[in-house]
């Protein structure tokens, strides 16, 4: 097992490794002593993990109650947020007891924001059950719900007290499902390790996978710890997020997070090297690791859309947008965009070879 | 103007004058440079004093929106913080603008949270136009709304940027609303200065206004300066509310949170008195000191209800409850209940003298 440490407002240790899923019990009495532990999860999870962590919880002497709801982006707003609360507090859950986030990104977001503000705070563990989660939102401690207006809209900074990353679990992913970590571990590399980003775009990483989630938690780690509250460096990772985000949305998510990051960061290349930011390449080398790994490249929406969408991001400063933009695989900078300029930027990030722009 | 500096995780001053409305716009950038600035505020306020506040804040150079839910404790829950929200998302309000809340202890928990969670947290002003409001729900904090299942379930921990009480809109409050104030100041004196309840006692609370609002939510950031985060000495600013939270949430929010602490206050004492916690005549000082100012002092509930409430109450740790005992007017304890023996807390506390216990 691997473990990479955090050192955010709170400490906690990310746990790597094959089969962890049978020791969750074991390995959370190290850090909480034993109380009520409420396990979230969604209805694609429920069946294939619960019991198996509800039994591990209650050999290490936790007792355990579990609220699934239905799986999928749309499950993340207030609604299914409200229900949760509700059934922390039917259950008489204390400030004392400890939430289990059991799931995807979505679960982990959501869960972890009804930890943040459920009595104003009780603790919690995650355990992400894709690569996406494990690499992404399983760091950092930002937890969230979507609004009608935008994704992600609400929500708040919370740590866990401990993060199980079974790599196991992880292998029996829909290879869809898997992409989407691919996506986000191919944008660790382009912010800043060009080996990573050789790996994966060879296919290398079934055979290194635990050692693949441990280089991206330890990067995302690093520069998390130099800005816990999102307000410098860390918009880093936003790689490709900001085209991603819009076009997330305007699918009405029926592209994934890591598939409209994967469009995303493509885009947002292309743009950087026709305003002479990136070096020559780097957006055809981005695009053929992404499709090497069955990501899409293109943006589904014209410029206009992906403009206007991309407007109501929450990295929006007032009359800027914070974009991303590459300069080669391993090295990126934050340049902020003026409102009136996004446009510009969206043509010119999904105009293609040839096309005029 | 009187100045009380709040030193939490963020610091803050709390201004206290008389006519200090027309001048919100000029306190407000002395620390906010000119932004975006959505006035959340209720329909009772919305007439009195909105016009007044975003005229003072335009006249400083703010943007101004606003918004209005309707009036009331019914109003504290999901369902408005989800309307709110959209509403800064619809307004594209960004992380560098900011949230005036305008009005009582509802308008200032529930905007509160939502400057918390909305992009994870935008800063926010509170205006108090309430007696409780300005010596409670100002200073701490705290934010919340209610769940189905109690009273502020449901919050975070979120400090504002200052928060500006002006004593002229308390003293046209009506005599019943004010009186939650009362109870509310009573309690500081219980917990730690018996010349403020003796003062309040005599009913010389009018002239002595300012210094009264100064006195209270100076004791309130000395408590909570010492405890944030509400695991220990913080407790004792819960007397007369674990009771009170029961009472008012089975009276269906009929009784006023500052009604229901009155008697919460006085059932405590009561009960401490007989179990020799309190100096004989306590619970009768109190009772005196709440029924001048018009206040009840009797539950509506029997015992049994008030248990049932109570066993609810989230400050409740796995299988005790903390209650704050008086000893005296001027000194308090917290002690631990256990969950069993709550029924016969509730008895000792509603029996009348001369009643069998």
């Amino acid at each position: 097992m691997k473990e990479v440490m955090v050192n955010a407002s709170t400490s906690y240790p990310i746990c790597i490794g094959r089969r962890l899923l049978p020791q969750v019990g074991e390995e959370i009495r190290k850090r909480v002593e034993p109380c009520k532990a409420a396990v979230i999860t969604d209805s694609n999870v429920f069946g294939l993990y619960e019991k198996e962590v509800r039994e591990s919880l209650k050999k290490a002497g936790f007792s355990v109650c579990s609220y699934t709801f239905t799986a999928g982006e749309a499950s993340k707003q207030i609604r299914t947020l409200s229900d949760i609360l509700e059934y922390l507090a039917r259950e008489e859950m204390t400030r004392k007891d400890l939430i289990v986030a059991l799931g995807g990104g979505v679960v982990g977001d959501i869960a972890g924001f009804a930890a943040a503000i459920y009595q104003r705070g009780i603790r919690f563990v995650q355990i992400p059950t894709t690569f996406l989660a494990a690499i992404d939102s399983s760091v950092g401690g930002k937890t969230a719900i979507d609004l009608e207006a935008g994704k992600n809209l609400a929500g708040a900074f919370y740590q866990p007290q401990l993060v199980l990353c079974d790599t196991e679990v992880m292998r029996t992913l829909p290879q869809e499902v898997f992409a989407d970590g691919i996506a986000e571990a191919l944008k660790y590399g382009v912010l800043g390790d060009p080996s990573l980003f050789a790996a994966i775009a060879a296919g290398q990483i079934w055979e290194d996978l635990e050692q693949i989630v441990e280089r991206c938690v330890s990067m995302k780690r690093d520069i998390v710890e130099q800005d816990e509250f999102d307000t410098g460096t860390r918009q880093l990772l936003n790689l490709g997020h900001t085209f991603g985000h819009a076009i997330e949305q305007k699918s009405q998510f029926t592209l994934t997070h890591g598939h409209a990051v994967a469009i995303g960061m493509h885009l947002i290349a292309r743009a950087a090297e026709r305003k002479g930011i990136a070096m020559s390449g780097t957006a055809k080398t981005i695009q053929q690791a992404l499709e090497a790994n069955g990501l899409p490249t293109e943006s589904p929406f014209d410029a206009k859309v992906l403009a206007e969408g991309t407007l109501r991001d929450k990295k929006r400063r007032g009359n800027t947008i914070q974009f991303v933009f590459p300069q080669k695989i391993g090295a990126c900078q934050i340049v902020p965009v003026a409102v009136e300029d996004v446009q510009a930027l969206a043509e010119m990030a999904c105009a293609k070879e040839g096309e005029c722009l």
